[in-house]
């Protein structure tokens, strides 16, 4: 990755659209646009714009025009980058757009590796590490949650955090190494009491924003429900109608409609992974039974389950129900289990009655007419613990910055030992550079070519 | 649709990317985005910027920050629309896309109808009608030359030829209308010679237009090609060597790969469809003698016959193979013939020798090799007439400007019977009307909500 080319890419999604956008970044971005560019009033030159301009012209290669468009000039440093980027925003057929990037390809430019955009605005300092780790996540979040929490990380929350503890570690540090300087005079520099405050300080930080990973990485990846049912007690027709119930608020907007049902269902901005399972239905049959140890093993990585079946058999199989409901409750006493009775509109109200009797904790519900769905979400809602979201508490959700917060925090608790039984200076000197060695990973401040090609290698091409 | 409501679009395509692009226009376009960003430099209105240029910031739903986007300002009538027009550029995540769609709807705007922003460029008269038409053919095309003739038509380059014709065929219109307020002096203001001069001309142009059609549409739909062969004889090894050639020329490009073979394949910028037959084996069996009917209707339909077959079956089936040309001959004596001899790899030179003398029109090919695939790709092209293409002649591809133009030309006829056998001046004025008002339907002069409704629903939503 040569950082002195200039870098070329779609920054748009691919596939049929109004319009596209053709994204230039490094120093001969805006010369070599205006190679290509003929504007329509014929004497404008792109190199003496000012920044943040638009320009309405044609792409032209020699004498055949590709596309009338419009180019957006943005001057190094006040770009995504910062350096020199140019826009072209074409019409949106994949035929031009192929046309246009080639003709830059021919002009200088090479096309930009996965987030190679973002990795030079990390360079020039324009994003720190996780701000620029922030970027990739807000492009993938798909509801209120996760998005929130990446806004929160871009914003730099999370890294000044980091970044503010990082530099009180440091003080110390130089004050600890100073005392190496002086060993055989046998002072201290570093004042042991607001040392070991400092460390009980920074303990407690970490230890909090580890806990968060857990939280971060359920609202990250949408919170595994295991939905416990045998066939034809309507798992689908409860998941379109949990769908439903979201589609009612996007369906206004063209170009969003989802045809098939997916699986990870937003809730009131929480994302939810519906998992279905086979039942646990007791049997002789070797299948089946392979059949039953898997619904184990689904409920086992769930967080929360959902016990469903058809009240229309609930005559027939209420003691099954109830057998069924006991061995789940055995194997996992502390994992919320919903038990809901679905078709109800196809029963009587003297069964209904005897339902809730058998079973107190059955919730009513009709995926058909939709009867009790809304109890269901408020129930899914209520098992996620928002609180830290609620309190805009800074959430972890990337498994990097949870490792070396991890490290960082046995680093710590090592300086602890050490300041407990009187390590020396030299000794605790390297526990605390690993300390900090562990924060700058997270904010950057500390890289190496394997890490940042592994961070922007998951970007997608064009950011 | 009120023309006077502010609207709104995804202009990108709806998917994952770097970045999407939402378009608001009308006169409300800057103030309701204004209502809802913040910019990085915090006293700046966009109300008070300059047309044609970019501000950063977040777009705010009260405190919520839903994401940092930049936003380009165009002001009435520099805009595509004619109209104020604001684009925002935001992180390509599809919740963030929709949240900050729903915050306009929210704010005064409404959902673009498909090709709403078009409709108004035509209606401000920034486009007429079938450069307006020429926008939508231009965004699906996928070669060069559907992509050339959407460029010209877009450039106006066939609506001025028109509306030249219009104007002209206007001045005697008004001419020969003036004749009849002095009826009864029998008095002829048109020169009857200029007029039969003029009439010619438009026939003569009407003619070349209408006939481009046939090429237009061929163009803009791909050249139907027939592929004839039985089972394994390499059909689909040879539709991919074909698409392998030009796939070498977009592999740079990330996201242009596709992972199915498509029937439709572009072969230096000229589409080619290609359709599958079962062959025309003489049969007893009933099932196969209707496939072979199948192949005939599919041949009938196709504008060019590919002939294959399998050289390592030619020993036994030589004769086979040339009753069966012979029946395509004799059914189609006019359409191209192509006939290939596959899989020559594993043939000896001798059986190569035999085969060219059997059949002398024979292309030898490897479709995994690659051997003879360039001078199979050269025949197919040879066969289209690109004169028309070349010479940079206008070429029609709308079937709506088809229609129009022939019954532009049938009351053009009317008009010349008319002369030649002395038509009263009022009879000759209604088939005059007639035509300029099959004209004006073709470059919007005359329109109707019909017809509008009928072109601009055809367009994707954000354009």
């Amino acid at each position: 990755m040569n950082q002195n080319d200039t870098i070329v890419a779609l920054a748009t999604p691919s596939g049929a659209g109004a319009i596209a956008v053709i994204r230039l970044s490094g120093k001969d971005a805006i010369a070599i646009c205006e190679g290509c560019f003929k504007s329509v009033s014929k004497s404008k030159k792109l190199s003496s714009q000012k920044t943040h301009t638009i320009h309405l012209g044609h792409i032209v290669d020699d004498a055949r025009e590709i596309d009338e468009v419009l180019v957006s000039v943005f001057k190094n440093p006040r770009s995504y980058t910062g350096e020199d980027v140019v826009e072209v925003s074409c019409h949106g057929s994949n035929y031009i757009q192929q046309q246009i990037i080639q003709l830059f390809l021919r002009n200088g430019c090479r096309m930009a590796d996965a987030g190679e955009f973002t990795l030079r605005a990390f360079l020039n300092g324009k994003l720190d590490l996780s701000q620029a780790e922030a970027v990739a996540d807000l492009i993938s979040s798909d509801n209120e949650a996760s998005h929130q929490i990446a806004m929160q990380q871009m914003r730099g929350g999370f890294s000044s955090e980091i970044a503010k503890l990082r530099e009180e570690l440091l003080n110390f540090a130089s004050l600890i190494e100073l005392e190496l300087d002086f060993a055989e005079e046998d002072v201290e520099f570093a004042d042991r009491t607001q040392f070991r405050e400092l460390v009980e300080r920074i303990t407690f930080v970490l230890k909090r924003l580890i806990d968060s990973f857990a939280v971060g990485n359920v609202i990250k990846n949408g919170i595994p429900v295991a939905i416990v049912g045998e066939p034809n007690v309507g798992k689908s027709t409860l998941l379109n109608a949990l769908l439903n119930e979201e589609r009612a608020i996007v369906s206004e907007i063209a170009g969003t409609t989802r045809d098939t049902i997916e699986d990870e269902i937003s809730i009131g901005g929480m994302g939810f992974r519906f998992i279905d399972t086979a039942g646990i239905r007791e049997t002789q049959d070797v299948v089946e039974s392979i059949g039953i140890k898997k619904t184990f093993e689904k409920i086992e990585q769930a967080q929360v389950v959902i016990y469903l079946f058809d009240s229309t058999t609930f005559k027939t199989q209420c003691n099954q129900f109830k057998v069924e409901l006991e061995k789940i409750k055995n194997k996992y006493p502390l994992k919320p289990l919903i038990v809901i009775a679905n078709k109800i509109d196809k029963v009587d109200d003297t069964l209904l009655a005897q339902m809730q009797l058998e079973i107190p904790e059955i919730q009513l519900l009709s995926a058909k007419s939709g009867f009790g769905v809304e109890q269901l979400t408020d129930s899914l809602l209520g098992l996620v613990n928002t609180g830290a979201l609620r309190n805009n508490e800074t959430i972890i959700t990337n498994t990097r910055h949870y490792d070396a917060l991890l490290k960082a925090l046995e680093e710590i608790q090592k300086v602890k030992y050490g300041l407990d039984s009187g390590l020396p200076s030299d000794l605790m000197a390297i526990d605390i550079r690993e300390a900090l060695y562990q924060f700058g990973l997270i904010t950057g401040n500390v890289t190496n070519d394997e890490l940042l090609g592994n961070i922007f290698a998951n970007f997608c091409i064009g950011k």
